[in-house]
């Protein structure tokens, strides 16, 4: 049997009670969590880690990604989203999205993403095989699914091979211990609704999570509204596209009616205030949204539109934003933006029974943070030591589902260096093209 | 002669014309920058430093501080303005401001700003004559005033007193090389129009700069109409207290005849993103004041309200918030926000004779990058990587005035093992009180 201990951690269970132990121990039996007690823990097979300083935390969930655009960080930025999208990143992308070019962006992604404590993602591209495999090599936890839309794209033709490409994925990967497959649709201005109802209806037969984009913009929701007789949000509710398997990243622009339908029909909210402001979209409402009942987490989008995959930095521009938009410094407290970055990350991809928190039964995704560090200190209190004090570089190590994938700094299972050259050509032939 | 040579750095100038120079050498001849070329540099005498894979930029300057309250970083969050100043912070300074804790608190401080690139500071806090003498041992450049204010404090009991001190301090300090004393007075709210006028008066003998808080809440535009008769920017300059050699700090809520104000004096303004969204103040129109001409400038604001000392975070939430003020994506682009971090705050603080670019004749205040980093690659325009990927914690060494203040992220001056452990001693009796 596989066991770890880590001892002398102070533990950030964010459990429903939002239990912490100044200094715990932790046992991890075949990659669950079988023991947290402030007891000691002795056992003679175990490995032992000391944790002395740190805190222990679940590991942060970013829950919108578009992994393989790291070969695109800051490849267009200070612009419209309409001359972004369609005059820099949708044409890079017609020749540069190549399985080969996916693995190594993805790779990058994944090292920079573990480095920051991330533990879990859920992704939105294509060629979700190869970010299957490598997030399997990788060790990180993640959700994927191949990115429905109404044209050609690199990895598929039509909305059919799309579908089956999915399909195919989701049968190969069903079941595995840290490779969640899904379903995705693009948006309801990319999608027919044809291919928005195939897609939730593939979702539902294998019980997978369904991932859209939804009102980003409020060019979406004039565009929308002028098509359909009723903003995003509605209209997908109106055929079938709400629901508890449903997770829809932005949500920046909804009327009132709309946030009681997401709240009612059980969807998340992929909130991804960094990219939001980037692209000048907007200020999500997210307090109004949790005060609402519904489960919010966050995301990073892809770094062509961020630039970083840091859910530290994430959670802080979440907290600190919803004050202003009500100027209520009371809205979303440091605990609520931890919240988000990790158990209602979980809820959201429909993995809480297994990720998301500290707690006896749960799979051992954690990260290990240095808190005794001169940005850190003093801590009189630890959520506001880690939303709005902590660097992501002050993760020392983490694991998924109780195998290390980092360790003090160093990636366990991604070849940095040669990830790293590999990124470093790519983007030599990028910027020729 | 003290001769240093930096090899092999991409150089970002932040000089008029924004040259970068892709593969650059340096020479810093007695703490100047005597050379700037492609060519190769050679010269015996030199201490030779390699920084292949680094960007070289000019140090960050931090033009709003309150240094010592890094011993309350994270004591009072989540909180009404008032409710946080008065029923929690003032209380807590009354007894925890003495000249051995504000030592103590200032040396993290000092760890914290090295370790994430800053190289000059503008303070405004109590007991400056410590913060002086602390910052010359650290080597870190620093502009710093005792807040003159209409109340009794830990350093002074009336402003005449007060004011002693501040211009003790200008006499003691004034020529050094990396110490610049100046005067401050807290806000128009807290200080009648004779201890505004008696502060510029006194900056004014001594030629020094005058920093003040302005207009940073809608409650003080209220309150200083009510009893002025005009908002706090025009009161202020109806008093005689804007002019070049003015910085005001925060200006969230400036009308357009202020923001005219503002620029037709040269006053400059000490914008504190970050601060300003925690305690829900607002969200200044950067872009507009820019547009209009006004110095804009960046500052972290004290720990208490931040919660960190981090220039690389405070640029990138000028640059990503500006863009929603008017949904407009091209406000403040990256070199804009680089520009604030470095040379706006040189001028700011008048002090740009000497820091603030890479220049012949300037004084080297400098920060080498390892910009060859997982979260950084790849680089397609410096700017970018800089403002909306970098992490404060890629800046690997820092040097001050030609000497370093950190190597290889060990920073040179100051005892971190002490400074650590006498923060945490003195967080544990605040913690008891």
């Amino acid at each position: 049997m596989n066991k770890k201990i880590i001892r002398n951690a102070r533990i950030i269970t964010m459990n429903e009670r939002l239990d912490i132990l100044p200094n715990g121990n932790i046992l991890i039996e075949n990659g669950k969590i079988s023991a947290i007690t402030t007891q000691s823990l002795e056992d003679t097979d175990a490995e032992i880690t000391d944790a002395e300083g740190m805190f222990l935390l679940p590991g942060l969930i970013n829950t919108h990604t578009h992994l393989p655009m790291t070969m695109l960080r800051g490849f267009a930025d200070d612009l419209p989203l309409h001359e972004w999208l369609t005059g820099h990143i949708f044409p890079a992308e017609a020749r540069l999205v190549t399985p080969e070019n996916v693995r190594i962006a993805t790779r990058l992604a994944f090292i920079e993403m573990i480095k920051s404590g991330t533990t879990c993602f859920n992704d939105m591209y294509f060629f979700e095989d190869i970010i299957a495999e490598e997030a399997k090599n990788a060790g990180i936890r993640g959700v994927m699914g191949e990115s429905m839309i109404d044209f050609a794209t690199a990895s598929f033709q039509t909305v059919d091979e799309g579908l089956a490409r999915c399909e195919a994925l989701i049968r190969k990967w069903q079941g595995d211990s840290i490779i969640h497959p899904s379903v995705c649709v693009h948006a309801p201005y990319t999608c027919s609704q044809a291919t928005l109802q195939q897609s939730k209806q593939l979702a539902d037969r294998y019980g997978t999570l369904l991932q859209i984009h939804v009102a980003e913009t409020r060019q979406e929701v004039e565009d929308i509204t002028a098509r359909t007789g009723m903003p995003p949000a509605e209209y997908l509710h109106s055929i079938g596209l709400l629901d508890r398997n449903v997770i829809a990243a932005h949500c920046v622009w909804l009327n009132p009616k709309e946030i009681e339908l997401l709240a009612r029909t059980g969807t998340s909210i992929g909130h991804c205030p960094k990219s939001n402001l980037k692209l000048a979209s907007g200020v999500a409402d997210i307090d109004t949204y949790l005060k609402a009942g519904i489960t919010v987490a966050l995301g990073t989008d892809g770094t062509a539109s961020n630039n970083t995959l840091d859910l530290v930095e994430e959670m802080r521009f979440a907290a600190l934003l919803a004050k202003v938009v009500h100027y209520n410094p009371e809205a979303v407290k440091a605990q609520t933006a931890l919240r988000m970055a990790t158990i209602n990350g979980a809820k959201a991809l429909g993995l809480d029974t297994i990720t998301g928190s500290i707690e006896i039964g749960k799979r051992a995704d954690l990260i290990l943070i240095h808190a005794d560090a001169s940005n850190m200190l003093p801590v009189y209190d630890e959520y506001s030591a880690i939303v709005y004090a902590m660097n992501s570089k002050n993760v020392r190590s983490s694991m998924v589902n109780g195998d290390w994938i980092m360790r003090n700094r160093i990636v366990c299972h991604v070849d940095k260096e040669n990830t790293l050259e590999a990124i470093k050509q790519l983007s030599g032939q990028i910027r020729k093209m």
